[in-house]
């Protein structure tokens, strides 16, 4: 009964189906053959081994009690067979052979079940200059050690990093910890695509703040030096630089795939079915280099982590072994760690929502993360995304100090249960002073969404503001906070009215042109835009977010 | 139009009421009717004001812009009438009016909608001595006052904390950070009632180690001293004493409704629908005085909890204003810190669980909270709680260094949702090495209970293999890790085979005997577990949980 279960990638997924196969099916013959040298390595923890957090480079491809994961350790505890610096070059579907390439040669190994896990590839942009010494990927161990071996030589390097997705802000803030001078350069208007405009300025922000430049809306012409990088050429101007990092995406790995004829969805990936076989009943695929669906819109995505790898990887196991188990997709959830700041999102971004054809409502909802009074309290700024019509969260977003991914994850959840705001707004999260504000952030942030959906709250964004005050439209901006806080900082041109004296001072506010009422954060900018209305005042708005999101000029003392 | 709107109780969801009420209808006459001094104040936050964390009274009871919630505040910024030092001791349903007594006599207020947030109070047992000077409870800013006078006078008290619940266990961390030696009296087996057994002790370890001393199945039975506590005595001995406080739990305060014929759930708080209307329909309850449902179990449940209140004081607003919302109920979310230990739960505990019926499996999943190549990553033991027959998620329990709220949030909406284990254990969670294993603990703990629910592992809990061993029974108790692991650290009695070399020495393991396969957290032992029964072993557990949960003996070095 003993089938031949042949892998290809023995990376992430790879290993997960290999393992996972051989508990649940150990008469099974098991073989994984990899390209590369190196096999089972945390591909993420990539950053941190560049930055030093991570001391050896074995430690991520190590167990967690220490034993390194080579062909050995795979033979000898997990019982399947690994054969590195091997490349599968052809499958023949109708022998059912793989055809693999090595030092001795060429080979035709048959399999019963065979499971493509290729991964996904760095996209290199056709820059004239990138194959100058001192221009890196970072994708996988040999990059890592070509950036650490040029860090060793000298500090306070200058190095451009291309592209401002996640890989790309991570590696900026290991190479400041290097001590370097780091430029990121990123072609559209904002870094992080996972995240809204207004998100991502914020985190562009504090990426400023801690010293790097990051230049939006750039293109790179050209790298240029003698042999060795020496400057970056872009359509705002030439940077001078020691090293170049190009991490501007990935793309996954097919062409095994599309040679055997293989079903390619339209995100360019392998497609596969909810047990994650190919068009091949016979053809698994799991990993990077799999399409894979987003449960909120119901489509075909590429979204390729490591944490997908893993649980596709297990469900491929399960099915190649009889046990009936689906993987359902995505709902789009990711974290990633910038400076200080914590910056995750799951689900849709407003963006994408309004690309998808929903009606949508948004809101922007900045608070402690903790009670006021406990000292630990840490900002977060939350931004929540619903559909009008069905009232369901579409998604999340969350950047700050405070804890963004704890949130998010809730929300995550939320989107998986296809829960509407109105049921999200009610459930039962942890809490205690140490932890969260009675209230906790996100459901905070869904009773806003609620008052917005509900026609309580007519929300504006900061950005839209902002427009209305450049362009000169006659509206009244009452900024209800004390008089505290406005002499610490305030927005030129507002009209100051403490909420408390709102009530009484009435007769100030003009009738019968739009007022913009906003605090903070905006949360007594409503109470302000209640009590206008409740006086008979037609057209009045809150801003979204409230001084905390505004983004113009603020007169500070 | 204007109604008259009552609310009696002016502490958490009282405010919460009368301020949505304002907002949702501002012609509303809005009267809140509160018995003591202070206002709208933070009760979870005494205990952090007693160890100075909160450097001031007057912040738990303050916008988070520094603004004092008091009578003048809710009059001038929220519009209603606030009346402290006043009682409500009657309502008169028939003619729809309450009656009031404060220091200007006794007054007949009408309502057409009336709000009973009236809370819970403290439980003082009849213990003789309970009345001394330096005996207090922490339920108020009267008792945090007293409490931080004595501390005041002189460091290194000698406090005893009566009760191991949630507030005795945070307010003994309190009192450590103050200096003072403190000895916690619990009358139960375990403390902290919202944990399983297992996950209990590992927090009473913490605690010890912080220098507490747990004295668990142990009763009071006087509190004796000349005008002062001196000393506690217990059925366990005498304790020397300067200070006491009793904190074995809250009790609704339910006279109002009782008195007034309104219907009190079987735990003695007052019955209220999805809207928060009690049995009158124009009296609404919220907060700690109202029965709540568990939504796991349908059944009715009293769990005052600040987060809650705030909740079901919206829901009410809301309903009182036409405005239909509906409060779903608690999963039975919690969390607190206990010194660098975070302790959460949700959902119901294995003892809940079995004594409600349920077919339950359970699964302890202890494991670092990052990847271990991560040097923040720091402990956490999770346990999940399963019913066998629908495969549903019962509950979970997260205690540890490690982020356990996160966790337990996570679990608590897929409770919320009804998920099944295995939709559970593929949900689309944020990932990056900063933040959790790429299999985030709360997933890798759900594949382990399907393991378990699918018949491939049977666990058993390390108790009851210490049970094994103590009575003799006749097994063999394996050992898979390494043997640098097992040098440093090793239980008595056990069979050393490394995991790598079980394949090759299953002479030396004996058949037709149970084996209990066990690692450092058992993730090898199910590996080792299900090499043997590939092998032919027929009676064959794997010890839940591993050595970091054995709370038997262990040989170190």
């Amino acid at each position: 009964m003993s089938r031949k279960i042949i892998i290809v990638g023995g990376v992430a997924a790879g290993p997960k189906v290999a393992a996972k196969v051989m508990r649940n099916c150990p008469e099974d013959q098991v073989t994984v053959i990899e390209r590369g040298e190196f096999l089972s390595y945390a591909g993420c923890g990539l950053p941190y081994y560049v930055s030093g957090v991570v001391k050896e480079q074995k430690e991520l491809m190590s167990t967690p009690v220490g034993t390194v994961r080579d062909a050995a350790f795979f033979q000898k505890v997990k019982n399947f067979t690994v054969r590195n610096h091997t490349e599968a070059t052809a499958i023949n579907r109708e022998e059912k052979s793989l055809t693999i390439k090595s030092e001795t040669g060429e080979e035709e190994l048959p399999y019963d079940k065979l499971i493509l896990c290729t991964g996904a590839s760095p996209v290199i942009p056709p820059i004239p200059g990138r194959e100058l010494h001192g221009v890196y990927k970072l994708h996988g161990v040999e990059d890592a050690e070509g950036i650490k071996a040029v860090l060793a030589e000298k500090k306070a390097l200058n190095c451009v990093v291309v592209g401002g997705g996640l890989i790309g802000v991570e590696m900026t803030e290991s190479l400041v910890a290097m001590g370097c001078r780091v430029t990121m350069v990123e072609m559209l208007d904002n870094i992080l695509p996972i995240l809204d405009s207004e998100m991502a300025v914020l985190t562009e922000q504090h990426m400023e703040a801690k010293g790097v430049k990051v230049m939006t809306g750039t293109r790179v012409e050209a790298i240029e030096g003698e042999g060795k990088v020496e400057k970056v050429i872009t359509s705002a101007g030439e940077i001078p630089a020691d090293m170049v990092i190009v991490s501007i995406g990935v793309r996954p790995n097919v062409s095994l795939a599309t040679d055997a004829g293989l079903d390619i969805g339209d995100t360019g990936a392998i497609l596969v079915n909810g047990k994650m076989q190919t068009s091949d009943d016979d053809i698994y695929a799991a990993g990077d280099c799999v399409e894979t669906i987003n449960i909120v819109t119901g489509k075909g995505c590429f979204v390729p982590l490591g944490s997908t790898a893993n649980k596709q990887g297990r469900v491929v196991a399960n099915n190649v072994c009889g046990i009936p188990d689906t993987y359902p997709g995505i709902v789009g959830s990711s974290v990633c760690k910038v400076f200080d700041f914590n910056v995750a999102r799951t689900g849709l971004t407003e963006k994408q929502a309004l690309a998808e054809g929903y009606e949508v409502e948004f809101c922007l909802a900045p608070a402690p993360d903790k009670p006021h009074f406990m000292p630990s309290a840490k900002p977060l700024f939350l931004k929540l995304i619903a559909d009008k019509k069905t009232r369901k969260l579409l998604g999340a977003q969350a950047v700050g100090l405070g804890e963004a991914d704890k949130r998010i994850n809730v929300a995550a959840m939320a989107l998986h249960c296809g829960m509407d705001i109105d049921e999200f707004a009610q459930v039962d999260l942890c809490y205690a002073p140490p932890y969260s504000p009675a209230m906790d952030n996100i459901i905070a942030a869904a009773n806003v969404m609620r008052n917005k959906l509900n026609g309580f709250m007519q929300g504006l964004k900061p950005d839209t503001v902002k427009e209305w005050v450049e362009t000169g439209k006659d509206f009244t901006f009452l900024d209800v906070r004390s008089p505290a806080e406005y002499e610490q900082i305030h927005i030129n041109g507002t009209l100051h009215i403490p909420l408390g004296a709102v009530r009484t001072k009435l007769d100030s506010i003009p009738r019968g042109k739009p007022v913009v009422a906003f605090c903070k954060i905006s949360l007594r900018g409503y109470e302000a835009a209640l009590m206008l209305k409740a006086a008979g005042y037609e057209d009045v708005y809150v801003m979204d977010g409230g001084v905390l999101m505004w983004q113009g000029e603020k007169v500070v003392g």
